[in-house]
């Protein structure tokens, strides 16, 4: 079923204002009975929640761990095995760098390498700062590789962005990069023929930028990965009739509203800076984008108390989000996040729809067991913009 | 998925009988707490569901509020959006126009033009004999354009049929309707090449009404829509190897038995009338459709009351229903049509399902948190045929 098909003859706008706050890696796993969600004490969640239709989202498909970049296009409403979009792309867009039709960008870690096997691939997460000025220092000796233009860009701690510009470039290539510490170095190979040139290009430069860092301490290699040209994807003005924001602190997730055709907002670096942008544009988009990092950040840290006040931060920012009043609110998370496993994990993702049009009553409170007993069963998060079109009044009748 | 491929390979015939009741629109949404199937007294269906498995089903896809046909052909099996049908062809069934091969069928409104602007698309909604009176004198009046044979079929208030004969006609041709009052004519146009003649056909009959009618107080110029041709649908008795009836008091709800390849019953005009149709050539056929209109109408009519009465006349009929001894009886709608929203919705449509195989004990009654909670789960509408075959024991095992 292609729903971007289905909505070409439906979708219509109006004067109706949707919020989709993703809560990243909400979803989690009991540890003595109880998840963060059940531990947090989230009034305003909880009223939010009786209020809505509860239900569990699958991100991608059953038993499948999604990426940031899959979990986000679900919930953007873009099949996530249809589109599939690279993380060297993901990363160049989040910091801001331009990236043209015939580029091909890669996303670049510092690493060390001490006698031909790669010791440490994040030379120790060196400060922002620092590696920043390793980047000048490559912007300043390697200029191009076989006549392949070559620029870098700083990322946090040891990550950085390489864009390649030239003509008859691929993105075929698979990464750079041993993947584990102590091994040798493994070279970019191409993954069709037509890439051999890029693969060549992308292992001189690595060999290039050894040589400049070698008097480095730490930061005297480089791994690259997600090689990665400009995707075109569906954008959503076009294809949801609505004006998008996008509400985000890090890199990647402004990077993939991007993509959708979403404006990326100034939103400052905490929980209440989000709402508090959110509030300021209000006049401004139709549809707002709003994305919590840290409960996906303490999940992977394995750090329950910390997710659960990171939620609690959270609750305490939803009457401000409700005083203005949204025709419908959706609060959810890309996928989960369980502090047991320290990653991303394939277990359905709680959600929850607020509009004038809902089944309420049947729910208590927002937690994964909720949400599995939900009015709105299991479903795939890519339906999930249909659900929100639809409770906006933003869908005709399909077929008479 | 085809499912009607699986079908060809595991259908198979025996004595049982199935019967399918669709009460139209049934789904609804919660008013001070409660939807008009939680209102209703209704005992026998409550006595059906605790010997019935619940769900509840998405007619189409998420977020998509269907229109008759496509809520109903899920129903029958059909994927609502491999096959997509024409409002001109279902009304056109629906009221006994026979529509051969090569013809295109259009529905028609009476509608009132008033210096070059259409200031009423249903010209005061006539009553039907009167504009049955109209149909004649387009008749008298009008045989052909362009020679092209046109014949004119009265419909209900101020609705009519057009079929068009000839050869070469295509139905690629968009609605001769301005869609809003107080604007002007928006004439045919071709959506494919070779649509061009049917587009040009099409405005000169309408132009031919408006002379013919001219001197009309109210009915004096005509809006055509809803271009179809007479579709090619895999048909009941082979693809399920069923002999089915449909008891249906509407032209639409016939006219799409009859595309699917049921045999459409004398059903009489009320509830009762329909029951006692169904007893009556019980032993003729190994399928029913009973389809009950009234839920949706009140629904659409936004009145809660009227809503709740017919479901308890339904409800009253169900022992009749269940002393014929069906081997097989599902309960549902074809989508919800909220009293709140006075229209079709996206809301997930109440379902049961009782055989001698049901996981049977899991429910109490028959509404919508039931439903939600049932042990079906939330399916799509499209798979119920399956599951009525099955549990008919019609279906062989797949695969060794």
């Amino acid at each position: 079923m292609d729903r971007h098909e289905i909505l070409r003859n439906i979708v219509t706008k109006n004067e109706t204002k949707l919020v989709l706050l993703v809560m990243d890696g909400i979803g989690d796993l009991p540890v003595d009975g109880k998840t963060p969600l059940m531990v947090a004490k989230t009034p305003n969640l909880d009223a939010l929640a009786k209020e809505s239709e509860l239900g569990q989202t699958i991100p991608v498909a059953y038993g499948v761990t999604p990426g940031s970049g899959p979990g986000h296009l679900s919930l953007f409403g873009y099949d996530p095995i249809k589109y599939q979009i690279g993380r060297g792309i993901l990363e160049a867009l989040g910091t801001g760098v331009e990236v043209g039709e015939k580029d091909v960008v890669a996303r670049g870690n510092f690493a060390t390498m001490k006698d031909g096997v790669v010791i440490d691939r994040r030379a120790g997460r060196p400060p922002t700062e620092k590696s920043a000025k390793v980047v000048e220092i490559l912007n300043e000796n390697i200029k191009e590789i076989d006549g392949v233009k070559v620029t870098f860009y700083p990322g946090k701690e040891h990550r950085f962005v390489v864009k390649f510009t030239g003509d008859d470039l691929y993105d075929a290539v698979s990464d750079a990069d041993p993947q584990k510490e102590g091994k040798e170095m493994e070279w970019a190979k191409a993954l069709k023929p037509e890439a051999e040139k890029m693969a060549e290009v992308v292992n001189k430069l690595i060999r290039k930028i050894g040589e400049v860092l070698k008097d480095q301490p730490e930061m005297n290699w480089a791994l690259l990965r997600g090689f990665s040209k400009y995707p075109k994807l569906p954008q959503f003005p076009d294809v949801y009739k609505v004006k998008a924001a996008a509400i985000a602190t890090y890199p990647m997730y402004k990077g993939i509203a991007k993509l959708v055709g979403m404006e990326v907002l100034k939103a400052g670096t905490t929980v209440d800076d989000e709402f508090e942008t959110l509030k300021k544009y209000w006049n401004d988009y139709d549809f707002f984008y709003l994305h919590i990092k840290k409960t996906d950040s303490y999940g992977e840290d394995g750090n329950f108390e910390e997710k659960v006040k990171v939620i609690e931060e959270v609750d305490r920012n939803i009457p401000k989000l409700l005083a203005l009043n949204p025709a419908v609110v959706v609060v959810t998370g890309d996928h989960s996040t369980p502090c047991l496993m320290k990653s991303h994990s394939w277990h359905p993702v709680p959600y929850m729809i607020r509009s004038k049009f809902v089944r309420k009553g049947a729910s208590e409170k927002f937690d994964e067991f909720e949400c599995a007993r939900g009015v709105l069963g299991t479903f795939y998060a890519v339906d999930s913009m249909m659900l929100m079109l639809a409770h906006a009044q933003r869908l005709e009748k399909y077929g008479a």
